[in-house]
């Protein structure tokens, strides 16, 4: 089969590699669409040499049919729509067993510690494997593992209708955010400092506020009696960020930490204690995010085709991550991993 | 009748002042004893003229027997023990509608934005007095408002039984705390850098670590499998303090933050998103805590008398807060504001 594998900083390779059978109790997915995430693009940068071993595929955003099956599944056959959840974890370890295994202490994730998703096929666990509707387009499926990120992020929330949100930073996954946070009954403002994010998130019916012109805090403080927002996503991984947040929460207000910092930061304690505020960390998806994420996307009440910026073909991932690196503003960029796609 | 009033920064006078009426919604409370907080310390020093109009008594940790009611007040009755829980909220802010009253965004603060206990009589709205057991002693009675601290931040970390629980600091608060966590299951580890005051928690049972010589974190992971503790609070208000807590929680644990920081300190908010930490801010208590505090101290269990450092009368409140200024490791200070106790 074909796959585009990762040599080094910066270089991707299109080649032939063995098709890899799959185990008794994995399956075989024919990828048809595999996104690009931010980490694959820190991968390219050569930023994760120590996770990846090169050459090799990354990749984990994917939508496909079953092409096989092992001998010990069952419940799954060729053809099938799929999407894979890509974390495999070690089952004995102390926050396995607490019941959190999307953040094993030992967790290796599919297509990072393991060969990816940006190749014609993609062999995986079948216990990984979520059954799509039959009636779901694979483009917009390929969506569903960042969404997936967002429906965690929202859940680990507890956000409520009405609520008044704020989502700081306008990218892929602060969009999804957005979204699903509308979705769940929350009235949503998102921060952003790109006018073509903005111009977007406008288009997409969100109040937007640029921090560069207009002051968070005054704005949504005056929309809520002075209190402030009941929830706040830190999506910007900035330290502006994460000096606003505790800012724009309401006493006894929300902030999930979603964003990656590369470095400790200042944050406000004393408004912790003050407004008796709570953080939260969110990271990846458990079981019933993707099942969300998927009931949401068959939904077709999302407007999930207008975050899809660009489709490269397979052989073309080194321009897709050029193009990416070049593009700050752009949104998904999904790979075609085989020439045609079955719907 | 007399009160030790703040004059200016390290200045007490002890004076002839007039005896406040009750009226028709209040108590006026004969005080027994008035324990030295924090806060106080701060105002001797100084640091609170925007919020204290001097000349004025300060003080709100009292205990006492009731010395007259006002005309709408039903319930309570002369020569009854009691303490009063400090906080004037407004009733009408969008954060005492939601319920959370004890953090009022125009809370007025008992003895800090009015005068305080340390007199003969203290005069306060009658919803904020507390009756007590008639054989709990008034002195342990004045530790019920640092104890009701304790019980609020141990609500606000939901511990649970056999938790491993981490106190940052162990002055009287973090002492309070880790009694109070201990009452409610907690395994208990105080990390303190004072030696005497690292001696008498160990007298309490306490197991302790001593950051200057000892590592918290490897000694934690090393008890819990490599998890971390369930639960950390954070009494130091120290920048090594906000470093250490996400270290020492295990994944999905969670940190309260006690302490009052001065100013923004470095958080690592990438171990937030790692281990989806949780982290909420405790300030003061609600009825609830009270109502546990005095339950935790007529109960008996807790050693409280062993918390009490010196006990000073009205007269020499100068002398008491001199001497806190220079005994850091002192607990806690108790003024005895009339010459004869009625037990």
């Amino acid at each position: 089969m074909k796959a585009a594998q990762y040599i080094q900083a910066g270089k991707i390779e299109y080649r032939e590699v063995p098709l890899p059978e799959p185990g008794p109790d994995e399956i075989r997915v024919r990828v048809a669409y595999c996104g690009i995430c931010g980490t694959d693009l820190h991968i390219f940068k050569g930023h994760m040499d120590a996770r990846v071993k090169a050459p090799q595929a990354v990749g984990h955003e994917v939508s496909g049919t079953i092409a096989a099956v092992g001998g010990n599944v069952h419940g799954f056959k060729a053809g099938e729509k799929v999407t894979v959840r890509p974390l495999d974890n070690c089952g004995t370890c102390n926050t396995c067993k607490a019941g959190f295994t999307h953040i094993c202490e030992k967790l290796r994730f599919l297509g990072i510690e393991t060969a990816g998703g940006f190749a014609e096929y993609w062999t995986v666990p079948a216990r990984l494997v979520h059954r799509l509707p039959d009636t779901l387009p694979l483009k917009l499926a390929a969506l569903i593992e960042p969404l997936a990120v967002a429906c965690h992020d929202v859940r680990r929330s507890e956000l409520k209708p009405d609520d008044c949100v704020v989502v700081n930073g306008g990218g892929p996954i602060g969009m999804l955010i957005a979204l699903c946070a509308r979705a769940a009954g929350g009235k949503v403002t998102i921060c952003e400092i790109n006018e073509k994010r903005l111009a977007l998130a406008r288009s997409l019916g969100f109040r937007v506020i640029n921090p560069l012109t207009d002051d968070p805090v005054s704005i949504i403080r005056s929309e809520t009696g002075g209190s402030g927002a009941d929830v706040v996503f830190e999506v910007s991984g900035s330290e502006p960020g994460a000096r606003v947040i505790t800012e724009l929460a309401r006493p006894r207000g929300t902030m999930v930490v979603v964003a990656i910092y590369a470095k400790p930061v200042p944050v406000d304690l004393h408004k912790f204690f003050w407004k008796e505020l709570r953080m939260v960390g969110a990271r990846v998806y458990e079981k019933e995010d993707y099942e969300k994420a998927i009931a949401l996307t068959a939904g077709g009440a999302l407007p999930l085709d207008t975050l899809i910026s660009k489709v490269f073909p397979l052989a073309d991932l080194q321009k897709a991550f050029e193009f990416l690196t070049q593009t700050p503003d752009a949104m998904k960029v999904l790979i075609q991993c085989n020439d045609e796609v079955k719907e």
